[in-house]
């Protein structure tokens, strides 16, 4: 089959590789009708990713249809139509079938597309392991891009909005408005928010996030024009998309005393300088951590079923898997108001 | 000075009476600049009163300005511009004083315009006891009319939602759609409902239901209709904002097991038969009562200084205080599209 | 095999029947080393059955080892020590998989020994049904004799008092003392009550609910006790745990304003006369259903293991099965201090 | 008066100083019956304080009668028993009315002895600014003791461990076996955990500890038992009571994946090297911050008043206030059990 495959900093190909196959009679195989590039896929591709491995085909974002299942897979049968989320689980313990993957009591919690021991899903096919699982049928009434932007994206935003402690009247700021910041706008607002401030270097993600009922601030601005408007009390909450010092730093200086910080940007930073002191001082919630996609699905999948959330307004781009190399650029360069960018095997 | 007094079942009248004075130094008189008529004053109206007396003045919904206040009043002064939320307390106990006045530790909670114990505030002006919790000023960015509507109907309806436990991703029945029920459905879909049912017998108010994003229906159709849509399934909660036995009915058969029924329609039903063990075959929380305005104004106020609950929208009438008696017969038929009725002393 | 037969009322036999064999590969067969009669099967006892089938095996409450497992088990095996909760579910919804088999979508939610549908466990072996799900490994640390406690009597202890909303500090009645209200006055403490007032008419009961250090009271005193103990102000909230209209009533009457009442005692009235207008004007949350065992169990084990909850305190007979229609009479007089009965096949 | 005074690192003098007089006409004036020394006395009594003033009089824990009220104060009288809880608020805005007065909306937010500001209460006598929310009346069944306990000490336990989100069956790590400690331990054990390990040097204090009912550890065996012990999955949530970067580390290797840890040792770190990396794989809740004392009391009162709580127990010594300065070097050098110091004026 054909995969966009790692072969170092800014190299992704596309190429052919063997097709994927079961290993256990508890995998399936997946036909990719579409996949997507997430944000944490610019980690990979800018050379510092998280395995030393060469050549492995990247992705954690796909839906298609089921083409092969093990004996083992009861819940899923050839045909199926399936969203593939980003993350997977042994299947068996008590967390993944409660939906928790990320805590799988096996210690099996992986990734899709991050070294070769898990193949990613920008390809034409891809192998789920513990389908029963890992691979979730899509429901009537999300269509099938709904549904790819569930499968990482759009349930990253929402956890993270989660995680900011947001009740209705609150007031927030996102930090970051690249796709998943931009549903985590629209998460605030469906959780009640009665404002959210939207903070980006970017006019153009600023435009869009005003158009979903925003405060669209600069970075530099933000600080000022927060204190302003809210006399100083500043705000209850603030969620952080974007995985820099800079922008943690921010987020805990624009809440108030006992507000919340929630981090749901990809964080590598070992010694990041906390202010104890300030925090030891007018109390704080922060919480970080990624999401469980299947954790998220109950609720999310009504709210795009009766359209009170909308992610597929986010795609900036559809594009043939085989163009796959010049989307990776088009993104890393967010040219062109790159956003969500969508591939689809030829 | 002029008020609108009870002197039985239908009989209304503008009449002139003493002007209201302090009965302690924690007392504050208010000019009335606009005051509202609820649906619970037509339980008034329509005879079944909650006092014997004759000639008090009615009404419990008002703004105004503070004309006088007494030496023991610290934290209001003339030409404050307050609201009156319909219940008071004694003001000094903890429940009060973290405002929920309706669980008066002092046993002093009471409603305005029930009897001659305490004067209703349809009039020219009002004494608002144990002033400094009892009135509270209207912030910047409320409008009197937006602050008249929260003294109670949505105060009222707001405390509805939050009963019924919802959440987001809700599904969520309103049974009864006169102003409290319409500002629930908003109220339901600011606390991230995904679908709210709306259900009256009334063709306008379902068609005010549905302009606020309800699917709209006549009682006859409801449990039939929800059946079928949510594949048996049924609702997450209920609201009822009626106040009779078949309406409670209702609700109780359009939850899932284990959801929520909310009642805050005013119930006079003493031994309403309750089907216990259907409920305890499917689980049920059923939860009633009245709200506390203040308790809810701290998540209020910014939701509407935000225009995220706009319930000014259901003023239906604006006249003079002077034709309250023909308001009242207005409201009481539902005639013209009679919702919330706003009466301005001249 | 032998096992123990509903033939009518106050008639249950210990008589030999068919072996239970798999009716899917779904299912195990489980030897049951120990069995327990709950206070439920005295409805059955009473003659007031669930359905009209006469000779099927009764009881709900057992532990065992697994003897038997068809293809499609995959996480049990011959020879592991097992739990049998009371109720099971299809095992392969959403609602089973995370535990909460009584809400089953597949609509397959039913209990052991009701009818000849599902034969009981008061036998020397039992099918499972979805053993996957409908079996649960005793886990080290927790004894036979407290998994079998947990198959449904503590598990529903616990139920009632998390559904009435006890926090630290709460104040609480348990109107009940057989072993599951025994166990609440337990769960209670557990959850941080201050105080707990365990309401029967039985001396004996009242002393082991003395033991657990709740303040023990005779239904006919229990109104003016805490109405005095408390200053007018009632309790936060009480548990339910007989199932009659009386003690319903009391719970009622013993609850604060903005109370809750927990309702687990089995309800067979169907137009209970709700006190709709007192519960209007005080507020009030009612909650009634019944548990689901495995949601509970993973909070439960560990306060089993640590010594926390000692469920087996309140066995009071040992006997062998081949006694049970004695033990069942003994339970049923209450006499001799009869709680919890656990059978032994022999 | 005679009053304990500050006068430089080690340098605690009993000396003379002018009796306190009313600034306002809301404050009250206290006579101390007694005063206890906090562990964040000993940042003062180390130098290292929170301003440059010399001679004010320190302490921030105190019981005692009203001798004098100004007339703004309402709800005390001359003769009241009170206790002085440590931070005063404005007493008028809204946090401050609802009991959380370090959310002080005017600004005012303070502590006692911390500078010539807001002299101390380790003396005869203090003044207490607004008087009707920052002294509480002692409730009938809490002893003075209890109360000047509840002054600080148990009500940061408790905030503590209610930040450090535990429910029911939660396992709980207390670093720091001070008074605070031993009380964050009780507390956990009140709000249901099943196992609480008990985390200090000293053996005396690991051994109150292991009286509480924890598991005592010292430092260096910590993460090697507990990770044995739960079998690498680690605890729930981890609270730090002693303010250094070490103690904070160890909390956090202790939480498991998204598990909660909760600062309210005294934190003056302004740059902790926090593994935002590890905590973003595995999730995590850090909630830092200090207690508003009229919060918790509502809910302490019951708990102390039925004897669930006895915060009278950690009590080391008993000593006049003349020999203050000993008591502060006794309680600096945990010498012969130093726990709780209890100060009475002669």
């Amino acid at each position: 089959m054909k995969a966009l495959r790692y072969y170092g900093a800014h190299d992704i190909r596309y190429e052919s590789m063997d097709d994927p196959v079961p290993q256990s009679d508890r995998d399936a195989i997946v036909k990719v009708s579409a996949c997507a590039i997430c944000g944490s896929d610019l980690h990979i591709y800018h050379g510092h990713g998280f395995s030393e491995d060469i050549g492995f085909c990247v992705g954690h974002e796909a839906v298609g249809e089921v083409v092969e299942t093990g004996r083992g897979v009861s819940r899923l049968k050839v045909g199926d139509k399936v969203m593939i989320p980003a993350a997977v689980g042994c299947g068996s313990c008590r967390a993944c079938l409660s939906g928790v993957v990320n805590l799988c009591e096996n210690g099996m919690a992986g990734c899709y597309g991050l070294s070769a021991k898990l193949q990613g899903s920008q390809a034409e096919a891809v192998r789920v392991p513990a389908a029963d699982v890992n691979a979730v049928p899509i429901p009537d009434g999300v269509t099938e891009e709904q549904a790819l932007l569930m499968t990482d994206a759009l349930a990253t935003a929402w956890f993270g909005a989660r995680n900011a402690d947001i009740v209705p009247g609150s007031s927030v700021a996102v930090i970051g408005c690249g796709p998943i910041g931009l549903m985590a706008v629209e998460s605030a607002f469906v959780m009640g928010a009665h404002v959210v401030y939207a903070i980006d270097p970017v006019p153009e993600r600023r435009a869009l996030a005003e158009a979903a009922g925003a405060i669209a601030l600069s970075p530099d601005m933000a600080i000022d024009t927060i204190r302003e408007a809210t006399k100083g009390r500043k705000l209850d909450c603030a969620i952080e998309v974007v995985g820099r010092d800079e922008t943690v730093d921010l987020a805990l200086r624009l809440v108030r005393a006992r507000g919340t910080v929630s981090v749901i940007g990809v964080q590598q930073s070992r010694r990041y300088p906390f202010p104890l002191e300030r925090a030891f001082g007018t109390g704080l919630t922060f919480r970080i951590g990624t999401c469980s996609v299947p954790e998220e699905l109950p609720v999310l999948f009504p709210l795009v079923q009766s359209g009170r959330l909308r992610p597929e307004k986010y795609i900036s781009h559809r594009l043939p898997l085989s163009d796959g190399a010049e989307a990776y650029a088009l993104f890393d360069a967010r040219d062109g108001g790159a956003l969500k960018m969508v591939l689809t095997p030829d």
